[in-house]
Protein backbone atom coordinates (compact mmCIF):
# COMPACT_ATOMS: atom_id res chain seq x y z
CA UNK A 1 0.00 0.00 0.00
CA UNK A 2 1.12 3.78 -1.00
CA UNK A 3 -0.02 6.24 1.91
CA UNK A 4 -0.45 10.10 1.14
CA UNK A 5 -0.41 12.28 4.41
CA UNK A 6 -1.67 16.41 4.06
CA UNK A 7 -2.24 18.86 6.67
CA UNK A 8 -3.48 21.80 5.34
CA UNK A 9 -3.30 25.02 6.92
CA UNK A 10 -6.69 27.46 6.06
CA UNK A 11 -6.51 31.43 6.63
CA UNK A 12 -8.13 32.00 9.68
CA UNK A 13 -9.83 35.07 8.34
CA UNK A 14 -11.53 32.79 5.97
CA UNK A 15 -14.39 31.63 8.35
CA UNK A 16 -14.89 28.60 9.57
CA UNK A 17 -17.31 27.48 6.35
CA UNK A 18 -13.96 27.58 4.18
CA UNK A 19 -13.06 24.42 6.29
CA UNK A 20 -16.31 22.93 6.04
CA UNK A 21 -16.37 23.66 2.03
CA UNK A 22 -12.59 22.15 1.72
CA UNK A 23 -13.72 19.15 4.38
CA UNK A 24 -17.12 17.98 1.84
CA UNK A 25 -15.80 18.76 -1.50
CA UNK A 26 -12.39 16.83 -0.60
CA UNK A 27 -14.80 13.70 0.85
CA UNK A 28 -16.87 13.54 -2.58
CA UNK A 29 -13.16 12.68 -4.47
CA UNK A 30 -13.17 8.59 -3.91
CA UNK A 31 -16.27 8.32 -5.45
CA UNK A 32 -14.99 10.15 -8.57
CA UNK A 33 -11.65 8.56 -8.70
CA UNK A 34 -11.16 5.06 -8.57
CA UNK A 35 -7.57 4.65 -7.77
CA UNK A 36 -8.34 5.57 -4.14
CA UNK A 37 -8.82 2.81 -1.56
CA UNK A 38 -8.70 4.01 1.53
CA UNK A 39 -9.88 8.18 2.10
CA UNK A 40 -10.17 9.66 5.83
CA UNK A 41 -10.49 13.89 6.17
CA UNK A 42 -11.22 15.89 8.91
CA UNK A 43 -11.26 19.14 10.49
CA UNK A 44 -8.86 19.99 13.67
CA UNK A 45 -10.76 19.45 16.72
CA UNK A 46 -9.11 22.56 18.34
CA UNK A 47 -7.04 20.92 20.97
CA UNK A 48 -4.06 22.84 20.04
CA UNK A 49 -3.43 26.28 19.33
CA UNK A 50 -0.77 26.12 16.60
CA UNK A 51 -2.58 23.06 15.09
CA UNK A 52 -3.06 22.84 11.19
CA UNK A 53 -6.45 22.56 10.35
CA UNK A 54 -7.22 19.94 8.05
CA UNK A 55 -6.03 16.27 7.77
CA UNK A 56 -6.43 14.16 4.87
CA UNK A 57 -4.97 10.56 5.00
CA UNK A 58 -5.22 8.75 1.22
CA UNK A 59 -4.53 4.95 0.91
CA UNK A 60 -3.71 3.34 -2.48
CA UNK A 61 -2.36 0.36 -4.34
CA UNK A 62 0.82 1.60 -4.95
CA UNK A 63 2.45 5.03 -6.24
CA UNK A 64 0.95 4.85 -9.21
CA UNK A 65 -2.58 5.09 -8.01
CA UNK A 66 -1.30 7.97 -5.64
CA UNK A 67 -0.11 9.62 -8.96
CA UNK A 68 -2.98 9.46 -10.86
CA UNK A 69 -5.32 10.83 -7.58
CA UNK A 70 -2.96 13.90 -7.61
CA UNK A 71 -3.44 15.14 -11.14
CA UNK A 72 -6.95 14.04 -11.25
CA UNK A 73 -9.00 16.90 -12.92
CA UNK A 74 -11.67 16.48 -9.92
CA UNK A 75 -9.05 16.99 -7.10
CA UNK A 76 -7.21 19.81 -8.88
CA UNK A 77 -11.15 21.62 -9.47
CA UNK A 78 -11.39 21.09 -5.46
CA UNK A 79 -7.63 22.32 -5.02
CA UNK A 80 -8.53 25.84 -7.70
CA UNK A 81 -11.69 26.06 -6.10
CA UNK A 82 -11.91 25.63 -2.70
CA UNK A 83 -8.50 25.35 -0.94
CA UNK A 84 -6.08 27.67 -2.99
CA UNK A 85 -7.83 30.88 -2.01
CA UNK A 86 -7.57 30.10 1.45
CA UNK A 87 -4.45 28.04 2.02
CA UNK A 88 -1.66 29.44 3.96
CA UNK A 89 0.22 26.51 5.00
CA UNK A 90 0.71 22.77 3.83
CA UNK A 91 2.59 19.60 4.67
CA UNK A 92 2.70 16.19 3.45
CA UNK A 93 4.37 12.98 3.03
CA UNK A 94 4.02 10.03 0.82
CA UNK A 95 5.42 6.60 1.98
CA UNK A 96 4.78 2.82 1.52
CA UNK A 97 3.36 0.68 4.33
CA UNK A 98 3.94 -2.66 4.84
CA UNK B 1 -12.39 7.28 17.01
CA UNK B 2 -9.96 9.27 17.06
CA UNK B 3 -7.30 9.99 14.99
CA UNK B 4 -3.69 12.13 15.56
CA UNK B 5 -1.74 12.21 12.56
CA UNK B 6 1.26 14.79 12.48
CA UNK B 7 4.21 15.57 9.92
CA UNK B 8 8.06 15.88 11.24
CA UNK B 9 10.39 17.59 9.22
CA UNK B 10 13.82 16.65 9.77
CA UNK B 11 17.02 18.19 9.34
CA UNK B 12 18.92 17.38 6.10
CA UNK B 13 21.71 18.00 7.82
CA UNK B 14 21.56 15.18 9.99
CA UNK B 15 21.51 12.27 7.88
CA UNK B 16 19.79 9.73 6.76
CA UNK B 17 19.95 7.27 9.79
CA UNK B 18 18.19 10.64 11.86
CA UNK B 19 14.95 9.81 10.26
CA UNK B 20 15.35 6.10 10.41
CA UNK B 21 15.85 5.94 14.36
CA UNK B 22 13.34 8.26 14.99
CA UNK B 23 10.50 5.72 12.44
CA UNK B 24 12.01 3.09 14.11
CA UNK B 25 11.86 4.53 17.82
CA UNK B 26 7.88 5.83 17.25
CA UNK B 27 7.11 2.50 16.00
CA UNK B 28 8.00 0.79 19.29
CA UNK B 29 5.89 3.12 21.09
CA UNK B 30 2.22 1.17 20.28
CA UNK B 31 3.33 -1.72 22.30
CA UNK B 32 4.10 0.84 25.37
CA UNK B 33 1.12 2.81 25.27
CA UNK B 34 -1.83 0.60 25.93
CA UNK B 35 -4.39 3.19 24.36
CA UNK B 36 -2.96 2.79 20.71
CA UNK B 37 -5.61 1.49 18.68
CA UNK B 38 -3.53 1.98 15.09
CA UNK B 39 -0.37 3.13 14.61
CA UNK B 40 1.29 3.71 11.13
CA UNK B 41 4.85 5.41 10.64
CA UNK B 42 6.46 5.90 7.48
CA UNK B 43 9.42 7.94 6.43
CA UNK B 44 8.87 10.28 3.19
CA UNK B 45 9.35 8.32 -0.44
CA UNK B 46 10.73 11.64 -2.02
CA UNK B 47 8.79 11.97 -4.73
CA UNK B 48 8.30 15.77 -3.79
CA UNK B 49 11.27 17.88 -3.09
CA UNK B 50 9.46 20.10 -0.22
CA UNK B 51 7.83 17.58 1.74
CA UNK B 52 8.04 16.96 5.35
CA UNK B 53 10.29 13.48 6.63
CA UNK B 54 8.08 11.39 8.47
CA UNK B 55 4.57 10.71 8.68
CA UNK B 56 2.36 9.47 11.78
CA UNK B 57 -1.31 8.65 12.10
CA UNK B 58 -2.05 7.28 15.31
CA UNK B 59 -5.67 6.28 16.47
CA UNK B 60 -7.15 6.15 19.52
CA UNK B 61 -10.80 5.17 20.84
CA UNK B 62 -11.36 9.00 21.80
CA UNK B 63 -9.69 12.40 23.09
CA UNK B 64 -8.74 11.08 26.33
CA UNK B 65 -6.63 7.99 24.57
CA UNK B 66 -4.78 11.12 22.10
CA UNK B 67 -4.40 12.69 25.79
CA UNK B 68 -2.41 9.14 26.90
CA UNK B 69 -0.70 8.95 24.52
CA UNK B 70 0.76 12.67 24.09
CA UNK B 71 1.55 12.84 27.64
CA UNK B 72 2.99 9.02 27.89
CA UNK B 73 6.53 8.88 29.34
CA UNK B 74 7.79 6.64 26.56
CA UNK B 75 6.28 9.47 23.94
CA UNK B 76 7.95 12.20 25.42
CA UNK B 77 11.45 10.45 25.88
CA UNK B 78 11.44 9.52 21.91
CA UNK B 79 10.43 13.41 21.30
CA UNK B 80 13.54 14.44 23.76
CA UNK B 81 16.04 12.01 22.66
CA UNK B 82 15.24 11.10 19.01
CA UNK B 83 12.81 13.84 17.41
CA UNK B 84 13.30 17.51 19.18
CA UNK B 85 17.19 17.24 18.77
CA UNK B 86 16.83 17.23 14.99
CA UNK B 87 13.60 19.06 14.20
CA UNK B 88 12.68 21.43 11.97
CA UNK B 89 9.09 21.84 11.45
CA UNK B 90 6.29 19.85 12.36
CA UNK B 91 2.27 19.85 11.22
CA UNK B 92 -0.44 18.59 13.40
CA UNK B 93 -3.89 17.75 13.28
CA UNK B 94 -6.51 15.82 15.94
CA UNK B 95 -9.95 14.99 14.38
CA UNK B 96 -12.76 12.87 15.52
CA UNK B 97 -13.63 10.02 12.78
CA UNK B 98 -16.99 8.77 12.50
Amino acid sequence: MFRHVVLLSIDPTAGPGAVERIVAALRDLPARIPEVRGYVVGPDAGLADDNASVAIVADFDDESGYLAYRDHPAHQDVIAEFIRPVLVGRAAVQHHVE
